[in-house]
């Protein structure tokens, strides 16, 4: 996997014609009116590979329109004639699937420009997968494609299925056995094989799918445009993507703006081994937020859903698609086991409550209930409801109608049948009676574990676009996923508002981490604005020049006796804090020189500092990310950064209300805000520090490569906040 | 659910014959040679219950001995005739199942034990769980019972399956659409329904069972029972909980000690409801720990697996039957994305590495693996293995050779039919080689999520008994649960060895946080042998007293000199710290009085105090579990107690290794232990300590309810601890 890093997209006047031109290229590649296949094999074999399983593919599944073959010799195929040279073909195709030798791949893409063909799908490999000569192959078909503005798919994938259209543009074996129902999910992966599982997952949970894309190598069409795709896409809701690396993010940060304005939201997993060669930012910052502290802030700012297990890809996705956002959820269980394995679960994620049935639902249930059971959340029904015709639907009527709760899960383990149509038959009836009355998806959702068992109840379900669960985590990663997807909606975050800052670097930044000493580091933090607490080291005995020093200084002015040898000042009485005036400050001066007399020490001189109170430290730094550019980390300061590991990374730019969520995000907040009765701190001044060095961005990659502020001292309100060391990393023009 | 605390089992040596009696009766209980069944419905029914779906259940599945039938009327049952009464049977029952009405079950016990009887599994609800009527008559049936030596299943239950003897004592109607296969997964679980969930699971994963365990209400048997039975069982190597609490734990803790011994892992999910309802430890450690901290605390020192999802229970035990620990696991993968996604989960738990093969293998696998693939790990075969006879044989017999690996997973996506083959034949052909010349299931496990398009694959693995996963995030959980299992093993903890300690306190102990005063506190712990900073004050003039006090505390003595309305001491020169002798003490007492004189301060008198120079502040607490006994808690002290809840709780008692072990898990053990660069702390005197407080626990109950030390101050390496503060909580003799 090669990162391209390509921080601005440089927008001239002759591209955005390009990219219009681009965007209908697009539709060519992925809704093709018409389709020739370059590379057919006519070889029987227990299964077809390359260009000829695509165009069994396509047949098998209903492709509407015409398909032209192109072979090396003339032959028939499946009854179909095939042409020699794609030059030949009477008609220009919408769409080229290119399925010729690696070096063959340039001059078929050739012929297809000629011919007029915009969009191209090439599944051979040997490309910049494969080392240097691929790569440098590849480089002349990048060169080819966008000097005519057409679209590419690859090289090196396995293709795509479109749902809607019945178009299965795809090489994998597993659509031989049947595809999943269309639906609104869309899905975009950076892996071939990986298609296979996700097709296998969908199918198992009756999830609906809009289309698959496999990009590839991702040469010229890439995540970005098919995210750009799928937002435009009337027949997609949500964006689910297997991620290995990000190739040129403006293009994705600007999708994810219109997916959230949209209201399509975007789930995500991303692998972590493309990670582990990534440069690390400079400094301590790197090994502090580690290899996904950018990923995770873009995640949070974005708006994105992140799933920590690729099976939990789809099923999330397809929950977002059919339910909405629930606060309050009402648990209806035929097992007070598996029905306390949910609540423990849902309330551990903090971001949904079970609250109890209000007094009408207590009411309508009594009669279904046994009198031992009460009716509370969740609910045990245990068998009873099913004892009457209708009971089991008179209790998830309760519950869909009690207006504590905003959304009903049903948790049933293994029934017998007759009980398990009765749930399918009430859920049916529950939707229908919803959609007529309030319009929409009833807000049910069912964990039920009996995949074997229970296979029609579940199918019915299914078919009704009921999101089902076997797994208790699976559904709670998706109730979170909506939750979080409501929060991004209703507060966006600055990023979604203006987008990812334009940088005057150019192409990759040299990433250089070596510090630069303090000396340097101070002054060229001095020479952008930033100030350190003043001092000054004047000889013992001309305490004239020292009160002109405090002065300039000013007071209360800190004052200390230093002495040949002695490490605890304190002792010796050569220690005075914020000292109001002169005054004071010259009795002092002669206390300390009468101390030293009386103990025989030699002293050196003092130095008179401006009064700083820390009462905590935190910890400040700015780096670029390879991936998203400029990223401000916050945290503990001082020894507690390393040892508590207790920071946060945000993508810039950021609003104030970001910076103090991210501050709160933090556990030293909890001292920032005075925990415990303690005093509270200075956070205005902080927060005023954080945004006028998160203003420093746009010297990243030419001034510095990153800075890191360790410790800041915060006083208490009022008081202010002191930078107390500082380290610039990397070279720049005052180095 | 009612906890009955008893951390004590009592053993009277008449008692020592009731519980040999005892595991005769569960013997007959779960493995009987004839069965009465009390209360059989006659009536014709979609699917039967209680008695009759138990009659039905066996004979379904093979019951191999005599079932005798007793019903109101005499009647005749598929075939069989009916008795009307227990006492009219001709012999006596090895075991009798009760399914009349609650006011009816002591009577038909009662008999039971008359005829001779001395095994009873209850069906029957409405005891202790329904509410005061209810528990009354469970008690009644507890002496009755119990006064025989008999042991019962129930009430309340759904009974149990055991497999290999083929007695489907359940009444889950789950069952009769089959049964998992037999096998050494011994599974119990407090609930009933849950069971049939996890029959389902068992049956789609293929994971074999000992028995299924429904304990119900545990009126007399209960999960302790039950534990020891399967570790005494010869068909079980893995025993398998679902658990909502412990009710006689020093029981549990006994059959735990007899698992690790005996080379049986127990892996348990526990729900937090019922914890809800505990009462916390006293005072702030209750918040701190949580309501598991003493759960977790078990589940470490016991060698216990604690899976968080209650799906992989299962899979976890199963793999823990069929596999060995592994260190170093290689990776043969058909796809890059999903190897990918493996890798990073297993490498994230920090337990097993992925290292590089040998040359050897990549010699052996050059002939099968395209070039421009490299053979690393994962090594991504891609398809080409499959393209000859043996090929994906070859490879996996290389990876299996391989000395870098403890263990080889296999990691597919969906593939075609005869690749799916070559891999389950592959597989077979390793486990025999391997069970030949090493003996033993070879180390191969499958993570392939193609549940449908590849079943009968995975079939043929499971029949192997090849540990399949279709979840990455279920494999990894089994992984840690091997490693974690194997380190118990090698390292068993105190408590393993020495078991629960015996309190004196008999039956539940009174709870009660009230904290005491700081001088009741300080003055209980000092009559219990801890002491605290010793400092005395003294009036401003008599320095001869003083010096007398000083030499009394010990040199060095840190002075502070007390005046009014001064609360900067410093300012004024009023503190010393480390005064070596008395001559330094009696100058600094002079020049303090001259310092006071010149800011005309009204001085009160001086404090002197042993000098103590705490470079870190830690926490201790002991407290007492209702479920397990006195617990020990240690962490961050001061404010970051609070702040950074970086604590860690164990069972007593603890040997010296366990105690390090429990600092160390506190990120806070990185300022004692010197981090960049800092001293080292004085971790041996800390250790010290904590072995002495820790034998504070016999006073727990009696004296105190609990104490909570904090903070104790940790000086440099060879200057000691101090406690700075301390709190006692509950009334005690001296209170």
């Amino acid at each position: 996997m090669i990162f391209i890093l390509n921080l601005i997209l440089c927008i001239k006047p002759s591209q955005t014609e390009q990219c219009k031109d681009e965007a209908v290229s697009i539709e060519s590649l992925i809704n093709p009116k018409s389709i020739a296949i370059v590379g057919v094999s006519t070889k029987k074999a227990t299964f077809q590979v390359g260009g000829r399983a695509i165009f069994d593919h396509l047949r098998l599944h209903g492709y509407p329109h015409h398909i032209d073959l192109i072979t090396r010799e003339q032959t028939t195929i499946d009854g179909q004639g095939t042409y020699t040279n794609l030059s030949y073909l009477p008609e220009v195709p919408d769409c080229v699937v290119v399925s010729v030798p690696a070096v063959d791949v340039y001059q078929t893409i050739e012929q297809g420009l000629s011919l007029g063909t915009r969009a191209f799908l090439v599944i051979t490999g040997g490309f910049s997968e494969s080392g240097e000569a691929g790569t440098a192959l590849q480089a002349q078909l990048v060169d080819l494609v966008t000097s005519y503005g057409a679209a590419m798919l690859g090289p090196n994938t396995t293709g795509y299925v479109n749902f809607n259209s019945r178009i299965a543009m795809s090489s994998t074996s597993r659509i031989t056995a049947g595809l999943p129902q269309s639906g609104e999910v869309g899905l975009v992966i950076q892996s071939g094989a990986l298609g296979s599982a996700m097709l296998e997952h969908a199918i198992h949970d009756g999830i609906g799918l809009s289309y698959l894309i496999s990009t590839g190598n991702e040469a010229v069409t890439d995540l970005g445009d098919y995210i750009d795709f799928l937002v435009e896409d009337a027949n997609t809701s949500a964006i689910a993507l297997y991620v290995e690396g990000f190739r040129r993010t403006p293009k994705i940060v600007a999708a994810a703006q219109k997916a959230l304005a949209a209201n399509k939201p975007i789930v995500l997993y991303k692998t972590g081994r493309s990670d582990a060669g990534r440069r690390a930012a400079a400094g301590h910052t790197g090994a502090l937020i580690g290899n996904r502290g950018a990923y995770d802030a873009a995640v949070r700012q974005l708006g994105w859903i992140d799933v920590r297990s690729i099976e939990d890809l789809l099923p999330t996705a397809h929950y977002l698609v059919k339910s909405r956002p629930a606060k309050a959820i009402g648990i209806l269980t035929l097992s007070g086991g598996l029905g306390g394995c949910l609540a423990d679960a849902l309330e551990e994620t903090g971001k949904v409550t079970l609250p109890a049935p209000n007094e009408t639902t207590i009411e309508r249930m009594r009669q279904d209930i046994p009198p031992f059971l009460s009716v509370k959340n969740p609910v045990d029904i245990a068998g009873t409801p099913f004892r009457r015709a209708g009971g089991f639907a008179a209790c998830l009527d309760a519950f869909l109608d009690d207006p504590a709760f905003d959304a009903v899960t049903i948790a049933n383990t293994p029934i017998v049948a007759p009980w398990a149509k009765d749930v399918s038959d009430a859920v049916a009836d529950a939707m229908a009676r919803w959609r007529k009355e309030k319009g929409g998806n009833a807000p049910i959702s069912v964990v039920w574990p009996a995949e074997i068992f229970n296979a029609d109840a579940l199918k019915a379900l299914r078919q009704q676009g009921v999101p089902v669960f076997s797994r208790i985590d699976s559904f709670t990663t998706a109730v979170v996923a909506a939750s979080t997807f409501a929060e991004a909606r209703a507060t966006p975050s600055r990023l979604i508002r203006e987008g990812l800052p334009k940088l005057s670097i150019q192409g990759a930044p040299t990433i250089n981490d070596e510090a630069r000493n303090e000396a340097d580091s101070k002054r060229h933090l001095k020479s952008l604005g930033f100030s350190f607490p003043a001092e000054a080291f004047l000889a013992p005995n001309d305490h004239d020049a020292l009160c002109v020093e405090a002065q300039k200084i000013g007071y209360p002015i800190t004052l200390k006796g230093m002495a040949e040898g002695v490490v605890h000042k304190s002792e010796y009485g050569l220690v005075a804090v914020a000292l109001p005036n002169e005054e004071a400050l010259r009795q002092r001066l002669q206390e300390m020189n009468a101390s030293a007399q009386k103990h025989r020490l030699s002293m050196e001189g003092f130095l008179i500092s401006e009064t700083v109170r820390p009462q905590t430290e935190v910890f400040l730094a700015l780096s670029i990310d390879p991936e998203f550019g400029p990223v401000l980390t916050f945290g503990a300061g001082g020894i507690y950064t390393e040892l508590l590991k207790d920071v946060t990374t945000r993508l810039l730019p950021l609003d104030r209300t970001e910076i103090v969520d991210m501050i709160n995000n933090c556990r030293i907040s909890r001292i920032l805000h005075g925990m415990r009765g303690r005093t509270a701190l200075d956070v205005d001044a902080l927060v005023d520090f954080i945004e006028a060095f998160a203003a420093l961005a746009p010297h990243l990659g030419i001034d510095f490569q990153g800075v890191e502020i360790n410790p800041i001292g915060v006083g208490k309100a009022g008081d202010g906040v002191w930078v107390l060391d500082a380290t610039i990393f990397g070279k720049g023009p005052t180095a």
